[in-house]
């Protein structure tokens, strides 16, 4: 269940009329996007209410659609989790359209003026937050991506041009055209939500090249899909996603918060971006705790990939391997977790520099110099200091829902909410003010 | 006075020795950077007052190593312009180094904290603007912006690399290794700013590649050069600076007040980003203003590229050609001006869709829904509403000194001051939270 972003490109060849067809389709996202541009939080929220009743009402139409791409995925060997994740039914149709409603109950981040002062010589300066204009998605298989996106999009002001993984390609075009038509019914421009599935691995490569036309593009998926659409984009790319996260209990953690951190950012969701991959103790402990705590990860079901003063205090019952270098740099995603003893809260630092990805790390500690340095020093996107790698969430953190998390350093770091989906524009008002 | 990359570098060799160097200068530059993440706003202004005392005191040196750049400019047939652009005298020697020492007198964007709040939950969140870590800038021949990123990036708690026109080489040499000195006498790293002049064209497009050692890409220079790096990089990119501008004189403007506007937008200096290229007037005001402006414009030396009814009205004075579509694109940078006439508000919004690149645009106008529909349908990053648009520009709009002016929605758009060159980190702090 990838798509076939997931191979190398540089030898796709790109049909001029791939292209053409690719182009026009963002041509009509950026004119749509000028009547949204100046739309009224009240119309934009009535458009997504409009949506998530719209797709209630083709709970039938979307389900039916589903089922082609579901018995595609078992003839294709796609395991029952992926196929967990793609199949819709009334219930998760009903819980994806209220989700369009929340979107509806957030504050409109357009017009929030970020700045604005007058200015020595009388000028008066705001800096206002507008829409991108036209922005684009690529991600894999869930269909509720499908809906995320274009909701987000269309609350803060933007066109999407969406492109799903082929594995939920029935599924997609019944839902984009479901959402495209309740836009028509609301009185807004159909193209504010399209497809360019149709045109394949070269659409999506011609997407990545329509410079002019598309402001940003988001990947959504594995990481070789974001490399792909990093390596070859020529518009601007929001890396999101990939994240090596590490939890590290230092030698003054108080135990009995350690543990429930541990799991809960081991256990709790184990396929997500913001779930730990490696744990690092400080040596003082690791006696006392490695093995309560390796004990407790084997009742979860988790492989422990341990170094070897990790693998000698390891109870009967944990199910362990040696740890290699490839186990530090693993974004597992699933029931395993890679594991380190080490001398200091120095070694630990250095550890998560060489081998982290830069989402979130968290640190265990009742040490204040010890929190401080590792929030100083850790360069990721969210640092945790007592609590779970779990919150890494745009909801969990108050900003209501998120497109991604970013790992990147431009524009978005960590969760991109509305906000993040916005620019801004500077307004000079004078009164036939020149510069000396 | 280009640099060879306004050549495309598609069939660039790039022989791994320059790749592997240009990597050894970045690692360099990330572990100096990683120094002054932590450093106090004091020890950076110390630096950056270092920086200027050094400065001044290697005068001599720096005239000499600037001649030799203006002799080989002068063999080589470079216009009078452009080497009055790169020479370097005691004088300018001295206003460079008070641009550092002003940048030292600005408030440090790093620490700011963005948002924040304590979540129904009891986490307590904020989100901090910390330092981008290694920034790169690509430019061309003014040897005053080798010192000005270096200021900025410093500043900023970032480490520099500098890739400067061949033009400059010799100047450019000798300010990185005062620069560099000026840093390791105040005990910080010289690594902080390094050139890749050595490597040439190859040099630059290692750079380009540098992914996870650069954070963040500045090319600042012709179109050319623009988009070369902005096609060629895979490391993040903020475009900077191709200003197609326009001034509208709407039917209701003020002509006292439109001259002077325009006279200055396009005249007080001609070959910057934010000067005007393209005039478009209201045909109910052509008759009276147009004689009188093409007249003053003519006086300023400038040549006019009109349409039919511009050239009808034109005085004697004026010096006149037919426009074409080519000269609707051109950002001329020089003394020229396209001027239209149009029927309507409607028409002149969509002469500046079509040919505008998005940095500044002016309204001059008495009419309040004129301005309004002005500035929330031109998309640019900056709208001037009966000011000039040599507004756009940190200095002039309180930002202190600018990179470049991003014509870009991503992360900056418009004077990218010293916050722009920083990104942000989420630090939460619980008691053993978990995610439910």
């Amino acid at each position: 269940m990838t798509t076939s972003l997931d191979q190398p490109v540089q030898d796709a060849v790109e049909t001029s009329d791939v292209v053409a067809q690719v182009r026009a389709v963002a041509e009509r996202a950026k004119v749509a996007s000028r009547a949204l541009a100046t739309a009224t939080r009240a119309t934009k929220d009535a458009a997504l209410r409009g949506m998530a009743d719209a797709l209630v009402a083709a709970t039938d139409e979307i389900v039916a659609a589903n089922a082609t791409d579901l018995e595609r995925g078992r003839a294709d060997g796609t395991s029952a989790g992926l196929l967990d994740r793609l199949a819709l039914t009334p219930e998760r149709i009903v819980a994806i359209a209220d989700a369009l409603r929340e979107l509806a109950a957030l504050p409109d981040p357009v017009g929030e003026v970020v700045r604005g002062s007058t200015l020595p010589n009388g000028l008066r300066m705001r800096q206002v937050r507008v829409p991108m204009g036209v922005v684009g998605m690529i991600y894999e298989a869930r269909p509720n991506v499908t809906v995320d996106a274009a909701g987000l999009a269309l609350k803060s002001g933007n066109a999407v041009i969406l492109r799903g993984g082929s594995a939920a390609a029935a599924s997609n075009e019944v839902i984009v055209g479901v959402l495209s038509r309740a836009l028509v019914a609301q009185r807004l421009p159909g193209a504010l939500v399209q497809s360019i599935d149709a045109w394949g691995r070269e659409g999506a490569v011609a997407l990545m090249h329509a410079r002019g036309l598309v402001d940003l593009l988001v990947p959504r998926g594995g990481a070789d899909l974001i490399q792909t659409v990093v390596r070859e984009s020529t518009v601007p790319v929001v890396e999101t996603g990939v994240g090596n996260v590490h939890v590290y209990v230092d030698e003054t953690a108080d135990l009995a918060v350690a543990i429930p951190i541990l799991l809960n950012s081991k256990t709790q969701r184990v396929g997500v971006c913001n779930a730990a991959e490696t744990l690092l103790v400080h040596q003082a402990v690791a006696d006392e705790f490695l093995p309560v705590a390796l004990a407790m990860l084997a009742d979860e079901g988790v492989t422990i990939h341990g170094d070897e003063t990790t693998l000698a205090l390891a109870p009967d019952e944990a199910d362990c391997v040696p740890a290699t270098d490839e186990d530090w740099a693993t974004e597992y995603l699933s029931l395993d977790l890679a594991v380190r003893v080490v001398d200091s809260l120095d070694e630990a630092l250095d550890h998560i520099r060489t081998w982290s990805s830069g989402h979130t790390e968290a640190i265990i500690t009742r040490d204040l110099a010890a929190s401080e340095r590792f929030v100083a020093e850790v360069d990721s996107a969210a640092v945790m200091v007592n609590a779970s790698t779990r919150f890494t969430d745009g909801g969990q953190l108050g900003l209501g829902a998120e497109i991604g998390i970013s790992t990147q350093k431009l524009h978005a770091r960590g969760p991109m909410g509305l906000g993040e989906l916005t620019t801004t524009k500077w307004i000079v008002h004078g009164d036939g003010h020149v510069r000396p």
